[in-house]
């Protein structure tokens, strides 16, 4: 995955950095170095000294990063299993007192299909509702908080729209109400400079493929003292918290990428200025377009598009053959003909869900590649309304 | 991790490979081409295509190697999430009909764990016993099998001692009972060539850095409609069976090794001879001695010693400084003071389990490092021996 020409060297443009992002490439000009990191970082002798070193380097880094401690960190496979994690963690620990959990209606499959698991399993389960700007519905939350709500769980910035929720807002009223709060941070890091710590949440979830590392490594911030309950039961890893032998590699990518994120927060304004600047072009340029919860606080780099009497399952795949890689919803739900949940539970119509397309900008993008996207854009849509026009249907286009 | 010298030059011969193994070469020659590989399989655009058929490919030689489907395989991060997911989902789905599950008492903590989270969730767990000689008690298994039972599990082999047991007999009395198999076959593959079709096992749950290639990366067997609900809910990847962007950089990896995983298994006589030869100049030239488990059927490349007033702890560390990775039980309880739970299941005593030293040799061992590793231990023990008889103990040596 390049910009400008793929390994084969076709002119390839990636805008699709809230699915996955290319390896760094300081991570690429140091790849060599992690060829060789194979010992088991639990074994006593001296072939498990540079994988232990890692480990505990790469914790500390997080840990300084985020403004924890190390011990408050807990390596993973992801996010998926960071969200599961919790909320499973929480719900069987806690449900004898607390059993209600309540959830913005807008969270990734990995928190609201594990929210309907412990439902079937008796758990009840609020989803907070967001409006069309993107505002979570703070009076519903308020509503419904009592002394048997387990957890509230609303993620940082929703991977779709963009979305920023106050979560500061919403630790205040969990912890008032004693639940614990979670936020799923996968959006934050590389796109956003918020304090980490501020936030005050009990549990956040991170996935290092979200920001220039590799796939499958991820890891849980557990604040000192919160309930936990390993999901993966085992040997001793992680003190007891996680069992299996830890994704070593990952987390040695991990650890060359880390020192890269503060000077990647530095360009967050100038990602955007690049997305405002294209959604102002493309406002002025093509008819009956909207951006998505324009209104509200939202990440620099996301750009959520109506186009309306377009399908944007159809403009994907016509902008994919021109070259630009961009997404009509989350990844892990592509290839579902379904209309994005996210966009329905804001209140899209199926109609304007369907016509959808995400654009998400990254650090390696430049004004001249988000120029020749809006002229492809541009004239995709035309082309795309035109044969809709032709073949008789209503014309969108005027 | 490497024998002969380490990254660092020092003389290195590592014998430590049932606790993972370094690299192959293989793997090692083509390392670069893992360093593109960065787009999400689970999107639409071209930027995908490389890690969705690297996922294609890596499940076609899986299958093709066991002699299974591909539908019937599931990427994860390991064999303890494997092992974790198979448990929990049997547990899970057939509660209400059958909540017996009958478990080798020496099983990998990940099954050991596991069990004992379920025992507390309301399951009956019966440990089946092992003898000093690596013998499963078919008695005792015949004698709880019944209508109850969900779930027999029953390891490949055993990490610690190599013990080989007898999944295909135990397969037949479990399904005789309406029970289904599991089977922990992390040591199988790169260390015997059994074929897995013949096993008849429901599941089985594989590790990718105990045949050389990554950490984080396993799979597990599931085969078709037996009973299997995600540990990990969240998007549709894996056929919706677990959750999380797949770890496309360590499947890559997998993809590599299993090329050369048959030619592996043409070398297992030899690393029998070299393992064989050792053991027998062990026992020869160092007095006192045993090898665990030494009359049943063994992996090929494990050696579990007991040596009388040595501790093996000590032993250990004396070995790392001389340039020899070897280890006293599980890795993923390294550190842990206490002596080793299977020796002590199989009918050890306490002192003897701390009197315990495993061996476990690899594809890139040769019989000049065994050499060298013989005459030190020979030395070692000499020396602790010595040592130990001069602060006045009883002298084991003579
Ligand atoms: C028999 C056995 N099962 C399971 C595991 C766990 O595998 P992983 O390290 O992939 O979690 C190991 C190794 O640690 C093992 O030896
Ligand atoms: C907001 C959000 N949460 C969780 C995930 C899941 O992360 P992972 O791919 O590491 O399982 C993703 C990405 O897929 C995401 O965008």
């Amino acid at each position: 995955m390049q910009n400008h020409s793929n390994s084969e060297g076709k002119f390839r443009v990636y805008l699709d950095h809230n699915a996955t992002t290319p390896h760094s490439s300081r991570l690429k000009s140091r790849w060599m170095e992690l060829m060789d990191i194979s010992g088991n970082p639990s074994s006593i002798h001296q072939d498990s000294r540079v994988s232990k070193t890692i480990l505990r380097e790469t914790r500390k880094k997080i840990a300084d990063f985020l403004g924890c401690s190390p011990l408050e960190i807990i390596f993973n496979s992801g996010a998926s299993e960071g969200n599961n994690s919790v909320l499973k963690s929480v719900y069987s620990l806690l449900r004898e007192t607390r059993n209600e959990f309540l959830i913005s209606h807008v969270e990734h499959p990995s928190v609201l299909k594990t929210a309907e698991a412990l439902r079937s399993w008796g758990a009840v389960v609020h989803l907070i509702p967001v409006d069309r700007n993107g505002s979570l519905d703070l009076d519903f939350l308020k509503s419904k908080l009592s002394s048997k709500t387990a957890l509230v769980s609303v993620m940082y910035a929703n991977n779709e729209t963009g979305s920023v929720f106050p979560i500061q807002e919403v630790t205040q009223l969990a912890h008032a109400a004693g639940a614990l709060m979670h936020s799923d941070c996968v959006q934050m890091l590389g796109k956003s400079s918020v304090d980490f710590k501020l936030l005050d949440v009990d549990y956040a979830t991170f996935s290092a493929h979200k920001f220039y590392s590799l796939k499958g490594t991820g890891f849980v911030y557990v604040k000192k003292s919160s309930p936990w309950q390993p999901l993966i039961h085992g040997g001793g890893q992680e003190r007891s918290r996680r069992g299996g032998t830890e994704n070593v590699t990952g987390i040695a990518a991990l650890n060359i990428v880390l020192d890269e994120l503060k000077s990647y927060e530095a360009k967050i304004s100038e990602v955007q200025r690049m997305r405002d600047q294209m959604e102002a072009e493309l406002l002025q340029r093509i008819p009956n377009i909207s951006v998505t919860a324009v209104q509200g606080q939202r990440l620099a780099n996301t750009s959520s598009l109506v186009i309306t009497g377009v399908d944007g399952e159809t403009l994907l795949m016509s902008l994919d053959l021109k070259g630009f890689s961009v997404s009509t919803g989350a990844a892990c739900s592509s290839g579902n003909p379904e209309p994005s949940p996210v966009l329905l539970a804001m209140g899209l119509s199926r109609q304007e869900a369907q016509n959808s397309l995400r654009i998400s900008l990254g650090w390696e993008n430049n004004e001249g590649e988000v120029k020749s996207f809006i002229n492809c854009l541009v004239e995709t849509v035309e082309k795309l309304r035109a044969i809709e026009a032709e073949e008789g249907k209503k014309d969108y286009a005027g």
